[in-house]
């Protein structure tokens, strides 16, 4: 199967996701939407947040993907089980994986999970988590000022560090030894985050987990791509093309080849 | 679904996947057939491997388990593939979620592997790293003896450590940062391994990768248990029953509360 990869975001967040899945299955290729003119989804309403989403992904259908990745936990808590249920292709979204692995790493089975309000008020997390295990503790933080910190490409400094303790604070004494990175955003600041936090916690990354996630899912489904000529990107972007770009090689390391500013109202008007 | 899942291995090494399995998943019913008797599978030819792990699969099919995790490196090699095809049911194997896990930890795709001299000897690992990702270096090493040493039970002390290293020598002074422990019965080894190899090395253990694969196919395939009352296990073995408990009781802190003694020969006249 030698068609992309898709993955939707709010913005800039899902690019730790495309980050780990270049590293994790340098084989595949990735088409990338990001709405970062839409940006942050967290404090939107759920129709919103659906109508976004939709119009990422049926963007994303026209390139055919094999397979689709929602990259932004807001979006995931909202339409993952819609999306599952309407297209053909598998799935994957930035909850159970994250989840899934704080089961494993867990010694105490009391784990806190931070995120955007939208995530956290939609209790995805505890919902998921106790659908794995009825002993397990889970205690919700939102963070609303760390997407519009990463957007902005503050992710260190005194300003990000004063940001971070201040929103952290509150569950700085936890008995928690697992913490879920509940929003892609947020590994931006996880040096940040592990400098304050107890060392013993184990900060669980959403990218890191569901690049494992879609390699099990690509194996498990035979869709590995087996072409020998190198893979091809293509990022999309509801933003400007070039501080997308610049967030890519700056604080990722990537170097997205193309990148292209797109907007879906102009698009729906064509098609009509 | 409240149907259990089904284990298999060739002796004692799959309790550590079932171990992790009752750790990550604790909603979760198993049933479990090692087939001690016959241990190790190592040494024998394909088609022995191939009969017997289909005798202990058939054991498992008669009590409508609706997920079959093949916990034995040296079966998954021979037999993962025809029972994925043959069986409605999903089948895991241990060989996928070891080879994900390492692309997840290495840095510089550089990868160790070690197992029986079957396992090694089917080149499982280097074939389902180098389908992810071109770019990889494998090393294999067959260490014949650490099944015998870890169904005796010696799992510390002298004798293991001596064994440990001079099995390990060979690779000792390798470049490699993952090791996968491509054998489940080695995580009960995991400690002298560790105390043996330079510290930076990262040591995947098959078992709690395999639970957590299991995990996801669950939830992928909504088979995850949501019964109310608790989960119940089964051991069967073609062993003793009761230096099968003791293990499970000493080396892994499992209390099984049943362990049947089974002869397929047996069941087979029966059926007939």
């Amino acid at each position: 199967m030698d068609k992309p990869i898709g993955i939707i975001d709010s913005g800039y967040g899902g690019l730790t996701v495309a980050t780990e899945m270049m590293r994790q299955l340098p084989k595949e290729s990735i088409y990338y939407v990001g709405d970062s003119k839409r940006c942050p989804y967290g404090p939107r309403t759920v129709e919103e947040v659906r109508r976004f989403t939709w119009e990422m992904i049926n963007h994303l259908l026209e390139y055919e993907v094999k397979m689709l990745v929602i990259a932004c936990n807001t979006a995931t808590a909202v339409v993952l089980q819609e999306a599952r249920e309407k297209l053909a292709i598998p799935v994957v979204g930035v909850i159970q994986p994250g989840a899934i692995s704080a089961m494993k790493v867990t010694n105490n089975q009391h784990i806190a999970v931070i995120g955007t309000s939208g995530t956290i008020k939609s209790n995805a997390y505890p919902y998921a988590l106790e659908a794995i295990s009825e002993n397990v503790k889970v205690e919700s933080l939102a963070c609303p000022l760390f997407v519009p910190l990463v957007e902005q490409g503050i992710v260190a400094g005194e300003e990000a560090e004063g940001i971070v303790e201040e929103s952290l604070a509150p569950i700085k004494d936890g008995q928690f030894d697992t913490l879920i990175l509940g929003c892609t955003h947020y590994p931006l600041l996880k040096p940040l985050i592990e400098a304050y936090l107890p060392s013993h916690v184990n900060v669980i990354s959403s990218g890191e987990e569901t690049a494992r996630e879609v390699s099990s899912v690509l194996f498990h489904q035979s869709l590995n791509r087996k072409a020998a000529e190198a893979p091809t990107h293509q990022f999309f972007t509801t933003g400007a093309a070039k501080p997308f770009e610049e967030f890519a090689r700056k604080r990722l390391s990537l170097f997205p080849a193309k990148v292209e500013s797109i907007t879906f109202e102009h698009r729906l008007k064509i098609e009509r």
